[in-house]
């Protein structure tokens, strides 16, 4: 997402997110105009953005690599948009745009709102069909189930939604927006406030994982991704920029161990990239960070520690199957993982 | 100190701190003008600033209270001066003065430089002596032997100070002066190499004192204090506010035992204040933190975990003694030690 640089939330005391966004989605039945259609739409996404990379690690756990093509901006963009300046010619090179915000602006010329990942472009029109990060997700867990792999985990399983509801919708507010509500504070006690929230949900995350390898259990589902995307970013970024710093993840034992547990399991580490993710925010937030030096610490090479989590459940993917490599063209520069070399 | 807050590093990409300082001395002997005299001078330190801590530190271990009387600015300054304001009516009680700057201004009411602690104060004109915050310290040692206490510790031993102006004279320009450097980077390569010199010293450190249990060994010496003053403030605010983070000290085993126990020994710990030393930075350091938002974390009672370090030596204060119960009306405040309170 981008509006977080907009200051709209940074004005007021208490941080505040501007949750609106194109709320359309994609369906088996089309009924709301966007059917299901393999090679129809595209991707767009950040490495850097926890929100985009929720719908990078479901798209590669379920197998859709070959059915919705992906494009990655880069770690940076201006007030504007998003850019891909990542690519060739600085284009991306399915849709030609330069910025993102010109396929908000084939959606509506006088689109009013931020410039968001994750979002997924009509191919043909050149228009956003959605950015509505949350709905996303399980869209593609629920809505593509035709042209999921084989082996596809169920990450939204139907018998367990309302706990799954309660529980992503306490991650949402807490944890996931709960880091930029301490980063973005705009006053002492906004953010005093908003760090005892966000660790007070860690706490409760802890326990909650101490005797259960998964949130859900013994299989991972859309939660594990959801809280997954921010804890990534913990020690990397939020510690020290937005000022989370009670303890570092990895001063949070089961937490840690939960953490680089998913990391270690394919479709999850392999979609992270540090480098950018520091860039992102280090160099966006001239807010909070006005010199744009970006920290050459932490190391990240304890992602690969052994976690020691089998014990609690041996079967991540339930009945079904890690996915496979890396969809060719997707991966993440050597380097840019953990242990990679620093990002210069 | 205060020049740090004055730009003038800051403007460059390399941060160079302004070492001018008035440099008189106050000896045995008085040849410069200034005898060691009791009860004639008064030592205005801040709690928050490192360079006056080891003047609290050693002004304690020497036992030099009931000769040198000390005054304490706030943890704030403006652009102008360190202020009294933790004073009755914002006065300091012996000088009359609600701002340092005065005390200045009584040497040379054209002082052209920066407002900086610690400071000595001549009480009867109450003009500066000396702000030459790596002489005083010595000074204590040296000078005022006619007035330290019974089993006060030989702090600069003649036979190690060959080795020990080295040793301190690295600590200094790597440790002590490097982590301003990696905060006050005016570029990214400025900062790049700060970090690393900052490390390659806190390695060199670490592997020193693996099998010594202080930095000349067996027992304290001045060097032990430079390095501590800084040590005390790493994880509060050099890791994430100067972005010294490739490891928290906590992170760091040898080091992070060897600061525990100096932390333990009397005369360390009890001149360390928490709140203070985070207020100072978070609220003064604009231009890197322009919200002044201070961080509710880390926890800091970790400063009293057991550090096992007596094996490597039983004798801290050699044939001395450990200094008594802290002077009273000096006390650090209930709350503001390891494990106190948060800083509200």
């Amino acid at each position: 997402m981008s509006e977080e640089n907009n200051g709209s939330g940074y004005v007021e005391a208490e941080y505040k997110r501007d949750s609106n966004y194109i709320q359309d989605r994609i369906t088996a039945d089309g009924a709301g105009g966007w059917p299901v259609e393999p090679n129809r739409y595209r991707l767009v996404v950040a490495r850097a953005c926890p929100w985009a990379n929720r719908a990078v690690i479901v798209r590669r756990l379920l197998g859709l690599e070959p059915v919705i093509s992906m494009g990655m901006c880069g770690p940076t963009h201006d007030e504007r948009s998003w850019t891909f300046d990542l690519d060739a010619g600085g284009r991306d090179p399915v849709l030609g745009y330069e910025r993102l915000q010109e396929a908000f602006l084939a959606r509506d010329p006088n689109y009013p709102r931020g410039i968001t990942v994750p979002a997924i472009v009509d191919v043909p029109s050149g228009a956003v069909v959605t950015n509505d990060f949350a709905q996303i997700t399980l869209d593609f867990s629920t809505q593509w189930t035709a042209y999921h792999r084989e082996g596809a985990p169920d990450l939204y399983p139907e018998h367990l939604r309302d706990e799954m509801d309660e529980v992503m919708e306490r991650i949402y507010t807490e944890v996931n927006n709960g880091v930029y509500r301490c980063g973005f504070s705009g006053s002492q006690r906004a953010y005093d406030e908003a760090y005892q929230r966000l660790f007070t949900a860690l706490d409760w995350l802890s326990e909650r994982l101490e005797h259960r390898r998964f949130l859900m259990g013994g299989q991972i589902t859309e939660a594990d991704v959801r809280l997954f995307t921010t804890l990534a970013r913990f020690d990397t970024v939020y510690h020290g920029h937005f000022k989370c710093n009670r303890q570092k993840l990895s001063e949070m034992p089961v937490l840690w161990a939960y953490a680089r547990d998913l990391f270690q399991l394919p479709g999850f580490g392999d979609t992270i990239d540090f480098p950018q993710i520091k860039e992102h925010y280090y160099v966006v937030h001239t807010d909070i960070n006005p010199t744009q030096i970006i920290p050459s610490g932490p190391d990240t090479s304890n992602w690969l520690m052994p976690h020691d989590r089998e014990q609690l459940g041996a079967r991540p993917f339930g009945d079904g199957t890690p996915p496979g490599p890396v969809f060719k063209g997707e991966e993440v520069p050597a380097g840019h993982g953990p242990g990679g070399i620093p990002h210069r």
